[in-house]
């Protein structure tokens, strides 16, 4: 797919590893709306620091993202770095610097290689076209072991309208009201409060629901940028038709971002979905799901194909909200392996763990004490998992 | 080492497997006055509802503890089940069956097998004897590869009062409040509300600070008996000389039990402290410190022998506790590897990965925000972890 006014490029640039795909551009013809999401972690790379500061326009024309290097931690020479490589790609882009978006992914603490950076930039720009955007999606990858891109097109009014996304992230993944790197193009016009709103909505339904280990990251971001160029009606309006379109078709584009990335889990082997339904309300139910995702027992347990359900039980009674455990129902896909807190017997054990062969598993806790359901997708906890994180940085 | 006053015994009961020891007792000629500290988890096992309810009386005569079952999860048959197996082992020793403390570690959501335990009850009463309290430390292991007792000897007045521990525990550690099992004996002269008082103030200090992979089981327990049989001066008084050195002597052995918890922790190759200096207080460090200490990509970067501190820097952005990133300090060992956030080069790298081939690491984090230190204790993440939570019912 292509969208009209968009055009990206990717290059190796040599920043960790040679002749590997490590510097992506996003550049649109005009100013465009952009919203992000960015991490709650305290500890902030630089380009996140400087993006949220430079989005309070509302606007961003261009996206230059690196993986082999976070940026974070590298203090003001981090920031004086990023500023440099912004500066770099707006110069030969003839735009201002502030409509530059930065993004970085790699190792934390090290210092950002602006020569390589600047170096590569008159090719990166020179490789600008409609038909890049995949080549960018590899650019950003770290230990992902594929690319990650999502594409959807709606009509709004008699308008086609046309998104494409991508996202990278395999590893430091429990994001919180933010993820690891995504970023989505629109053709759509939209007002900036409409988007940001939007995004905020699909983000926390999406993104904010995916854990592969617990630990949020210090570079997190979505971004979207909207060009306006399908030409449909204007969305700026709370609850118009529009918006609900707008609004639904980025959620989905986003979910499926997300998704992508768990299924890439770091040394993961099965796509886990924890539903607990009949919770008092979804933040309840939220937590309680999130303790069972991030239990490392019951992660290990998966990997294992071992219907374990204990491991489940007590991660709800650690989860800080209050549970009646002899009312609560476990499934493993349609088997009933716990009812009233209790365990069903081998048979129903049998075919709970016949059933963990499979690679996608929806396990279902009904704690029959309210009427909210919620979902959080995570994966299991394998001996790779170990492997690729006791290596990472050799 | 032997205390006047307490029996031991251990026999292999067949609970799970044969021939293995796997149901200890613990007696006290006389009623001794009891204390004890369980599991947060709202999920509880029978025995420890059981035990809490009997602890109102602040005294108890026996301790009947099995591994291979941990009799959760399993409603009132397993509570039926916990309550035949004390009166089985009262009748024998012709005590009340309230002054019987129950205990359980094993598999989550089996049945506990009753009739395997009164089969052995006769010959497991028969071996009591002073002698056997290290062959009931080994009855009561799970995934441990090691048995852990502790002893220590002081003098309160000019009586020598003795004390002995144990405690099992290798996976589903992080207590809260309270641990995987531990019990200790005393022949001290204590009242209930110093003895209850020694022990919480114990268990905050050393099982509390202690994780393995972040999990709290429903089965944790630590109990302390104290006979009085030392003929010490009665220790029942506030921050009385004896109190002080009993409550002193109490903490000492049971930081050496939980130490000896983590050493053994499932799969560990390290041994960690994680110390964090200049918080504004404790409750913030220790936050801080345990969220290091939980992060799956901290202990495999320490399995790794990895000085990874980008990934501490990142726990401790998520920690939810309030910090000045530019401001933090990090040592591994006497080596300074992060100064004001920054990381301070190769040669502090090389010297700190040179460091991490210790099997004992300690990392200390400088807030340089206020005056309280506190310390946590934990091991690496290794691909036996893993294999070894994989496998656990099989």
């Amino acid at each position: 797919m292509k969208i009209k006014g968009f055009k990206t490029a990717a290059v190796a640039a040599g920043i960790r590893y040679a002749d590997r795909l490590d510097l992506g551009l996003i550049v649109s013809d005009e100013p465009a709306v952009t919203a992000g999401a960015f991490t709650t972690n305290q500890v902030k790379a630089a380009p996140v620091v400087l993006d949220m500061e430079r989005l309070k326009q509302g606007r961003a024309q261009a996206i230059l993202v690196n993986s082999g290097c976070a940026n974070a931690c590298t203090g003001e020479a981090g920031m004086q770095a990023a500023l440099a490589t912004g500066n770099c790609a707006a110069s030969l882009l003839n735009i201002a610097e502030e409509m530059v978006q930065l993004s970085s992914t790699g190792v934390i603490g090290d210092q950002l290689n602006v020569t390589a950076i600047e170096k590569a930039m008159p090719a990166l720009v020179a490789g600008l076209s409609a038909d890049n955007f995949e080549l960018v999606a590899k650019a950003i990858m770290t230990t992902d072991t594929v690319s990650k891109t999502a594409y959807r097109t709606v009509v709004i009014g008699d308008q086609e309208v046309n998104f494409m996304g991508m996202a990278k992230g395999a590893g430091m993944i429990m994001p919180n009201m933010a993820t690891m790197l995504a970023f989505v193009l629109t053709d759509a016009r939209i007002s900036f409060p409409q988007l940001y709103k939007s995004l905020l909505h699909g983000v926390e339904r999406t993104f904010n629901r995916i854990t592969i280990d617990g630990d949020t990251s210090t570079n997190d971001m979505v971004l979207v940028m909207a060009n306006g160029a399908a030409g449909n009606p204007w969305i700026d309006e709370d609850d118009s038709n529009e918006q609900k379109i707008f609004q639904e078709t980025l959620g989905d584009l986003l979910k499926d971002l997300a998704l992508q990335i768990v299924a890439d889990g770091e040394g993961a082997t099965k796509f886990i979905t924890i539903r607990v339904c009949g919770a008092r309300d979804e933040q309840d139910g939220k937590q309680i799901a999130r303790t069972i995702a991030n239990s490392n027992l019951v992660k290990t347990a998966f990997f294992g194909e071992d219907a374990n359900w204990g491991r489940i039980m007590a991660a709800m009674g650690r989860s800080g909200v209050r549970i009646c455990p002899d009312r609560v129902d476990i499934s493993f896909g349609e088997v009933l392996i716990v009812k009233d807190g209790l365990g069903q017997g081998k048979e129903a054990e049998r075919a709970a763990t016949a059933l963990l062969k499979d690679k996608d598993i929806v396990v279902t806790i009904d704690l029959k004490d309210g009427n909210q359901c919620t979902e959080i997708y995570t994966c299991d906890f394998s001996i790779d998992y170990v492997k690729i994180n006791a290596d990472y940085r050799s």
